[in-house]
Order: C-alpha cells, then sequence, then structure tokens
C-alpha cells in the first residue's frame, strides 16, 4: 500500500510471468485503475476477444465487476504496477 | 485528466527541462501523490534543504500547503508524471 485516501487505495504490485489461473475471473467490488510501469503484460476482459497489452506508461480500467484476468506478464523480468482500486 | 474519482483525480503530466519560476512555490489546497514515469526531476519542499531527485518509478507525498517547487526537469527528453489529487 502506497496511499490510503478516503474513498481509494494505491497500491504498487511486482509479478513477473504470472497469470491468474485460466478457469478463474477477477470479479471485483471496487473500480480498478491499473497502470503498468514496467514489464509488459496482457490483460482480458471476459466480454472481450483478445487480451490488452499493455507496456509501460499504458494504463486502463477496470469497472466492479467487470470479469477479468491476466493472461501473461513479461517472463524475463519484472512488471511493475500502480493500482488505485476506489469507490 | 486520466481518471476522476469521488475525492480524488487521477492526470499525466508531461514535462521537459521545465521548472517553477525560482519565486514561486506551490501551495496546494488539496493532497498530491506522484510518480515519476519516465525522465527525471528535482522536487524541493520549502522546508528542506536539498531537492528530492525522482527517477522513473520514484514516487512522493505532498501533503496540502506544503510548499514546494520543482528546480528541474530532465532537459533532454520527457518527463512524464501520474499525479494523483485527493482531499
Amino acid at each position: 500500500m502506497v496511499l490510503r485516501g478516503e474513498n481509494f487505495r494505491v497500491e504498487r504490485i511486482v509479478s513477473m510471468g504470472h497469470s491468474t489461473p485460466s478457469d478463474r475471473w477477477y470479479d471485483q467490488e471496487l473500480n480498478e485503475w491499473v497502470l503498468l510501469l514496467t514489464g509488459s503484460a496482457g490483460l482480458l476482459f471476459e466480454d472481450e476477444d483478445k487480451p490488452r497489452v499493455l507496456k509501460p506508461g499504458d494504463y486502463l480500467s477496470i469497472p466492479a465487476h467487470r470479469r477479468h484476468r491476466v493472461i501473461w506478464t513479461d517472463p524475463n523480468k519484472y512488471t511493475v504496477w500502480v493500482t488505485i482500486h476506489y469507490t
């Protein structure tokens, strides 16, 4: 946790070669905004055909309950995310 | 503006060779959290002797009314910031 506000929290997350297990979707109570700092990742929404590919500086919004999963992150280096969860 | 929440807003700011005029301090009504994405910068608080040097991935908090200014940003490439202003 790097910051907590009244209606939001900011976190820094590091992953390498991570993916969500293929039978699971994230289904979150809160809205989320994610920014990719280093590395790269593929994020798939259940309601889309192709994953969104994120490179450093890319960001996207994941409204509460929009089901998604991380298909891949860079296998060779750290992928660093900054996330904001908010109501 | 890349995101607006109930009590916060997120912005992406690009600067090159920018600095705050040397007789001016930023004195803000809102709390601010800044993250440097690319480039580099020196941020001086009025109540400190030396500037904080920010490199990619570095972040810091600037409480409301803590006077500060940007002493320098990288003269040769874009410095990209993500800021969160919040109550």
